[in-house]
């Protein structure tokens, strides 16, 4: 029984990376939708249609005993979605991420970002909300920083970087919010980045512990020999190199896979 | 009879128009990939599965007299396989825009921008020099250009511009040369930033004039009544508004399709 992590990209290699690091005797499978990645730009319905067709390709591949939606936008408007289609219990980033921002903020003020497609479903706003009713939401989508961290301009003294995000954090900050929810997961490679736009009074949320957390709550079963595979249904010149560097080690088993 | 232009997204419109301009008495219809764009960042396979779907759906729903492909990567990567998919003239973005530049420069001095899949493709090196076999061609992709134009951010004198224009353009202006080919279809949008970081001294090539005048060239049928048809493969929300940016037009006649 394998651990199934699902991204329309790199990005969900942040939160597999953590279910690395929290439960190394757990088999992984990862799924990246690499054809069709960006889903942050797409509209709802085909991001649920991209979704349901991944998650049952990779369903019928592996035997899996979870399916952790690692990608955002696909938490945000296609979890339900996942639920009906699959027999497997399915974690998504959303609900993990909003309950440990609505529990750390102390004056109730809650920055989101994340891509268009996760800001404009609400699904963030409205987790919160139903988490904490009286906390004030303030969301910002932030297009820019997926291609920031994929071409890894990503230190936190670069010029480009910090230039980016003035642009968007500069009216989350002049709300004066607390806690900051990275709501997708390639913002947590610009931490550095964002963090000294924001100021260390601000803290930021990533969702990569907090899921690795419920993971581990529902105590998959260890294996004696681990496997780690991968599947991607492009595989682009490069890409390896920026997978390793959003997992943070080798990748090894991989296979490029065609969804149509 | 009726000119088809393909793109995999909004950019190709900037061809539209100057198609439009050129010969405003002729019917075109528009097909935005807007399901799988960008091609940029792919594999030339998938760029080609994904060109060569998205031509079928166009000859069969519309009749053509022309296939324009407006994209860059597809044109660099896929134009082999649309001749031999389809039964009228396809027109590609490369050639008439290697054309241009090569006519163009003084010093042979060629410079080319595009995505990571047009750049890496080789093709618009071949192209080159393949017509004028001295030059010499410096080529770098600029993957922030893209969400750049998309985000609005395009004024010549936007600071965010600006440096990420400088840090992708510094190299090739250090390589002096004279002329430099946009090959990427948003990228005209970013033309005044661009202008400012290479100085008066260099010669930007936009394709979609290059293009508007090969189209010209084959004297297609004027219509008595105009039809401008849109097809789309997915409608994210703002979709109309970067859109009829990207076209300087109003788009009326707008569908949404689904090619799987």
């Amino acid at each position: 029984m394998t651990v199934g992590v699902f991204d329309s990209g790199v990005g969900g290699l942040t939160v597999l990376r953590a279910v690395h690091r929290r439960l190394p005797g757990v088999s992984t499978v990862y799924l990246g939708d690499t054809a069709r990645v960006p889903y942050g730009t797409r509209s709802a319905d085909t991001v649920e249609r991209y979704a349901v067709k991944a998650a049952k390709f990779l369903t019928e591949r592996e035997e899996l005993s979870l399916f952790v939606v690692a990608c955002n936008t696909a938490s945000a408007v296609a979890v339900d979605a996942l639920r009906e289609a699959l027999d497997v219990p399915v974690i998504g980033v959303v609900e993990p991420s909003a309950e440990r921002a609505a529990q750390r903020s102390k004056t109730g003020r809650i920055g989101v970002i994340g891509t268009a497609g996760t800001v404009g479903s609400g699904a963030y706003q409205a987790a919160l909300r139903r988490i904490r009713p009286e906390v004030e939401v303030v969301a910002t989508a932030c297009p820019l920083f997926v291609p920031l961290a994929e071409e890894g301009w990503c230190d936190e003294d670069d010029g480009v970087a910090l230039s980016v995000a003035e642009r968007y954090l500069s009216p989350l900050k002049a709300e004066r919010i607390d806690t900051l929810v990275l709501g997708c997961t390639h913002y947590p490679m610009l931490r550095g980045v964002i963090g000294q736009i924001m100021g260390e009074a601000v803290e930021l949320i990533d969702a990569a512990e907090a899921v690795a957390e419920i993971v581990a709550s529902e105590r998959p079963a260890e294996s004696a020999a681990v496997s780690r595979r991968f599947y991607v249904t492009d595989l682009p010149k490069g890409f390896q190199t920026v997978a390793e560097r959003f997992l943070d080690a080798s990748i090894d088993d991989l296979h490029a896979v065609d969804l149509g």
